[in-house]
């Protein structure tokens, strides 16, 4: 174990024993540890943020020094924080957890001593001692020998910076940060105030997905000078020779109006006390300087500190006990917990404090009638089990993300697909809304206008390619019922796998809706995927424009995210059975239960499994579908968990991508897990924990809690021997999202 | 003589004969031929101004291609236009003319036609039929066929551009200019309206003198398409591979919010019909974007093109009307109102037209409270004879400019010295602002805080010099009544030679104000240069901390703004005669009157003369302050007025010194010079004109006229044989203002 980590869990036994309630308790917040997923790709972060806030800070580690591991500037690098890198850079304001591709991260807030130096990579630290709890984040930088801590509220910051006796500096980096994009303007307001903007965007290299964003950041001391820097464009010949500054960082030392270039900051100088503490305020906004002050205003006002950070933990420990477990080990309770809190970061709020929010893909700013704006929708991810849990547990805050996405369509024409801060990246493939919002609609989950959303839906359904942002190759889909392979590393055989998979939903929908031809339309389609089916390897292989099956062909083409004929990140083993509204379909393609199954297993048993990556993570739950066969579901998310998800900065498998992997954790630990986007149904899986208490909203789903209570003879035991609903037996191992609510209780009987 | 300058003179002809008065006469601002000075250093240009204007647009021709001769990028430069370059890349706005250091010169505004294409050194065009009128400039460009014409208002410019039939374009190049400072922010307010922020500064490579030009254009048709451009720092490693804009100019087009950055620039797509027209204004404002749109709006509404050329035309011809000449030839008259026209460009006015200004040297905005407030003010050189001119011809400009310089004063502690836009520059050495008011201010000029003024030069003449950013030599100034050589090359006597004048200045108006203790004070310490005066070279020499001399000594040492030990811009022989307060006893020094003479008149006769440097360009005059020598300042006045100001872009000796140089010629051309700062006298020179009409402001003056006459018995004539003023002998050849207002009539006999 590594001594870093080591420390922080020691300083968290040490926090929760002064909480401790009588019953010898826990509190759900002080069991999360922020530094599972910060290794391994995982990409979260141990920052500081609020449940679904917009704002997090967080310490950004990622570039400036070969002591680093990786770097930024060096490599693929998507987070701003790797465990096991050690040159710290500043804070950065407002970051994507779990995702991969480089955005954000920038607002670099960075203290320091002794002389001057507005070099990152001059400036940057190593540290120690670092603690992280949700909402509160802290470090020691063994440069300057300065205590740094971050909290946040929503939509704002505060860092406290305690000092050594001496010359001090805080400096604010506008020219570095994860993003791509460049170029920002800063402008002092006061001695202790200024606002800006940076620009940001090109996610996943999008080059027109940018967007900015605008800050006014306070210090509470006046600093004894203050001023800007910028990197100056090297110049050559005899401008070169009378400019000092040429190619360097020029100081800006009597200039305090507008700043704006590629590479630019401010500087402020402090004489220190010993331990002098020095706070940094940071209010953002999506919309303007003045919203961005307004929200600053609105949420810091009257508070320190500690109040901050007190009320953040609040926040978080409100949320995640939402869900309340009990049994298991403490490490499975840290999982769990530190799982439902990486769900709970995006989709974040997007508006001001006064409603204000940039309409999508546009330059209107528009104003939220009620509830909140959403945004962050990685929806390829997110449709498969993030939302399913929300909509269960945090139904108003699903409501809502609905909201968004309709009012996403209605200002931009179509429904969302990979949303970032009002911008439609394109990333990945599919038309994940429609399950998103079919699955909430047919839990009962009401609020919206559900017509719009089906206008949405039904438009990029029936819309040609061509003028389709949403399916590209609609037209040879709609004429063909497939989508062949073009070029020789295309993503038609995943494209049109989402397709049947979107289709299937909207079809429910239709029906729903009273729309019978529009149902049969959408079914049919969605039955599509059987094109793909050869049965010389029995597994779903790319088709060519004439209808022949694409040769030579190598289902295993396609392993760790190399390029793969047809399929996007992965292969023709990750795909097959990526058919969850047909899984008895396929099976009967495939020759009956038992071809499918053992085929299936041969999947976990051959490390065809890709536990780190979405496509094929229902795989585990198809063994439901299928009587006699239903322990393997519970053996394999048993084996996952314990082998993937674990109490450590390697703790999840790979992206969390905003938190489907963690999403998918929670489920299967609780005891169900929603395998069919678009199917109000849940497969049984074999819960970890002795007893799990969902406390729902009872206005929403007619009671007040949901129990899942399991009886085990032994702590080895994984499958289940019955099962109980509502204190009757149930002989089925995937029930609907009605009969669960309806039961109220589901008990298991492990054997 | 070039092509491009005879059509010039061909198509002023004939617009001149269409002008042309029954009287056979013509119009001041008929004569102006903007392209003198356009080359040969003299950094004057062609653009459209205003009198005392803010605004300038300049066509820009030094960068981007091979083909033109003199690149700013390439070597020392500083002036947007050169009359022999070729390659065109857009209309700059704001310019400085006269300049030796570059400055400003930015919000490039080009049109192109075809593909869209924002390099410019691909998008830059050749030209031809070049025309410039005061307050008008227009062009063919050749790759596109486009004609462009600009004209001005004070604050604000319309360029016109006539296109032919096809895919047009309007480009706005905010990383470009003469300045070497970067860094811009543009937002698009409408199809139609941007608006935007550019840095500027670094003025003669002063880090710190930085400042921002606000701005907003229009465009009179809605593009059918716009964005923006930014070029894209150069990336490396991955991040490189994946980005299709790395190092390259980006097309930015759905984003339209605020761009910031070093290098961008807005593009606009347009159809057009064959010789459709597109006019572009754009407002400017040193305060704020909301004031630039003031500007604009204030003083164009309601006018199109055509009528903001004829109003900048008409207020051209009534300042050019204030002096009215006759005889001489044509060539003379063209170069007299050039001369004249280049006189009145800086300074210029600086507030908008709400009032507003941006503070000298701080981060206020405020409000004038009367009059204008001006900036621009090249004092080293404008307080030899520009201001002069302007207390005689323009005396409630010179009044609004003392007061903005006492502004200066309170707003940041000091006088200026080299103020530009209000940042002080500290180009140059020396006090000159107690010359240009204690000048105005013993001729009777009043309406302002002289005991302010008294104040400032006071603090200026006695606070010490690690604390005085105008003479930071003070301390051995005070001491020892000279500046000695500490480094190799400082300019340790020019630096003393400035505070001689401007406590001779001061020792006079000290006298005025009735301060006889400073009076004596301030005369003793102008008297100081003797300490310089080397018996043995009969030239003023360097001394070092010691007291000795300087060794070993070469007078001709920094000829060709070679460096030179003491002496800035200049060698001993430029500078041994810049002593005007004490010609006598500098003639003592030397031996008298015939050795004094025998080595001035050496000084033209080897070639040691300098006409493009300010420091000896009163020598010509000193022979007038010995009886019978006279004719020597009469001949060589003449000689120079022939060999060095011409009509042709060669026509200034070298930098006009925002107008220095051309003031130098008017004084000369009418008959009188001011050869002594601070002393509100004159010395007669041979006119070129026979009848000279100085249409006085009779409030100030007491009289409407000021009359110069002169009988000659042929065009060789130049030596005066005699002189009336106000129709009596006069036996002198130096006289004061009040003398010569008092006269009105100064009558010159030439033999």
């Amino acid at each position: 174990m590594n001594h870093k980590f080591l420390l922080v869990l020691l300083l968290s036994l040490s926090f929760l024993s002064l909480k401790a309630t009588d019953k010898g308790g826990e509190e759900p917040v002080d069991l999360v540890n922020p530094f599972i997923g910060t290794s391994n790709f995982g990409t979260t972060n141990p920052g500081a943020v609020c449940p679904n806030g917009l704002m997090s800070v967080v310490p950004f580690n990622v570039m400036g020094s070969d002591l680093n591991k990786y770097d930024k500037d060096a490599r693929w690098w998507s987070t701003p924080y790797e465990y096991h890198n050690v040159f710290f850079t500043g804070y950065s304001h407002v970051n994507l957890s779990g995702v991969g591709c480089p955005e954000v991260g920038s607002l670099l807030l960075m203290p320091t001593t002794g002389k001057l130096n507005v070099d990152y990579k001059e400036y940057g630290s190593t540290y120690e001692k670092e603690v992280a709890h949700p909402g509160y984040y802290s470090n020691y930088l063994k440069k300057y020998n300065v205590k740094t801590e971050v909290t946040a509220t929503p939509r704002s910051s505060v860092a406290r910076f305690t000092f050594p006796k001496g010359e001090s500096h805080i400096l604010l980096n506008l020219g570095e940060g994860l993003t791509n994009e460049s170029g920002a303007m800063v402008k002092k307001v006061s001695d202790t105030e200024y606002e800006g903007m940076k620009l940001q965007g090109t996610f996943c290299y999008n080059p027109q997905a940018v967007f900015p964003i605008y800050f006014v950041m306070r210090v509470s001391k006046k600093p004894t000078e203050a001023g800007y820097w910028k990197k100056q464009r090297p110049m050559t010949g005899v401008e070169a020779e009378w400019d000092v500054d040429n190619g360097k960082f020029k100081l800006y030392k009597t200039y305090h109006k507008e700043l704006s270039g590629d590479d630019i900051g401010v500087w402020m100088n402090f004489n220190t006390e010993a331990d002098e503490q020095i706070e940094v305020q940071m209010g953002v906004s999506f919309v303007s300087m003045a919203n961005a002050r307004e929200n600053l205003d609105a949420e810091q006002r009257g508070k320190n500190f500690d109040a901050i950070r007190a009320e953040a933990r609040a926040k978080w420990n409100d949320d995640l006990s939402r869900i309340l477990v009990e049994g298991g080990t403490k490490t499975e309770r840290t999982i769990f917990y530190t799982a439902l809190y990486h769900v709970l970061i995006h989709p974040n709020i997007l508006q001001d404090v006064n409603g204000q929010y940039p309409a999508m893909e546009g330059d209107e700013i528009r104003t939220v009638k009620e509830g909140n704006r959403y945004t962050v929708f990685s929806l390829w991810d997110t449709y498969r089990n993030v939302h399913q849990l929300l909509t269960l547990v945090y139904p108003n805050r699903q409501r809502d993300m609905i909201r968004s996405m309709i009012g996403m369509y209605e200002e931009h024409g179509w429904m969302p697909k990979w949303e970032l801060f009002s911008r439609e990246t394109y990333t990945m493939e599919g038309d994940p809304a429609i399950p998103v919002i079919t699955d909430s609609w047919l839990k009962g989950l009401r609020g919206y206008d559900i017509n719009k959303a089906y206008e949405a839906f039904r438009k990029s359904a029936l819309t040609k390619g061509s003028e389709n942002p949403l399916r590209p190759d609609n037209d040879e889909y709609m004429e063909k019922g497939y989508v062949a392979l073009h070029e020789k590393f295309d993503n038609s055989v995943s494209h049109a796998l989402e397709y049947y998979i979107a289709d299937n939903a909207l079809s429910r929908l239709a029906t729903a809706l009273g729309k019978k031809d529009d149902a049969r339309l959408f079914h049919n389609r969605a039955l599509g995927y059987r094109h793909y089916f050869s049965k010389e390897f029995g597994l779903l292989r790319p088709l060519m424009p004439d209808g022949t099956f694409y040769k030579p062909f190598d289902p295993k083409q396609g392993e760790n995210f190399e390029p793969s004929p047809g399929f996007h990140e992965g292969n023709a083993w990750n795909y097959t059975f990526y058919v969850p509204h047909d899984v008895m379909g396929l099976a009967k393609l495939m020759g009956g239960q038992k071809n499918f199954v053992n085929k299936l297993q041969s999947v976990f048993d051959k490390g065809y499994y890709d536990p780190a990556n979405e496509p094929d993570i229902a795989y585990p739950h198809l063994f439901s579908y299928f009587k006699g066969d239903e322990w393997r579901t519970q053996v394999q998310t048993r084996r996952l968990l314990k082998e993937y998800f674990k109490n450590a900065p390697e703790g999840i498998p790979g992206n969390d991508d905003t938190g489907t992997m963690s999403a998918w954790a929670v489920f299967n630990m609780i005891g169900f897990y929603p395998d069919c986007p678009g199917d109000p149904s849940y497969t049984l899986t074999s819960p970890v924990f002795d007893k799990v208490t969902i406390r729902l909203d009872k206005a929403q789903w007619g009671r007040d809690n949901l129990l899942i209570e399991t009886v085990r003879p032994n702590d080895e035991a994984v499958i289940i021997k019955k099962i109980e609903l509502g204190g009757k037996p149930l002989n089925r191992y995937r029930i609907t999202n009605d009969e669960l609510l309806k039961g109220g209780v589901l008990k298991f009987y492990l054997k």
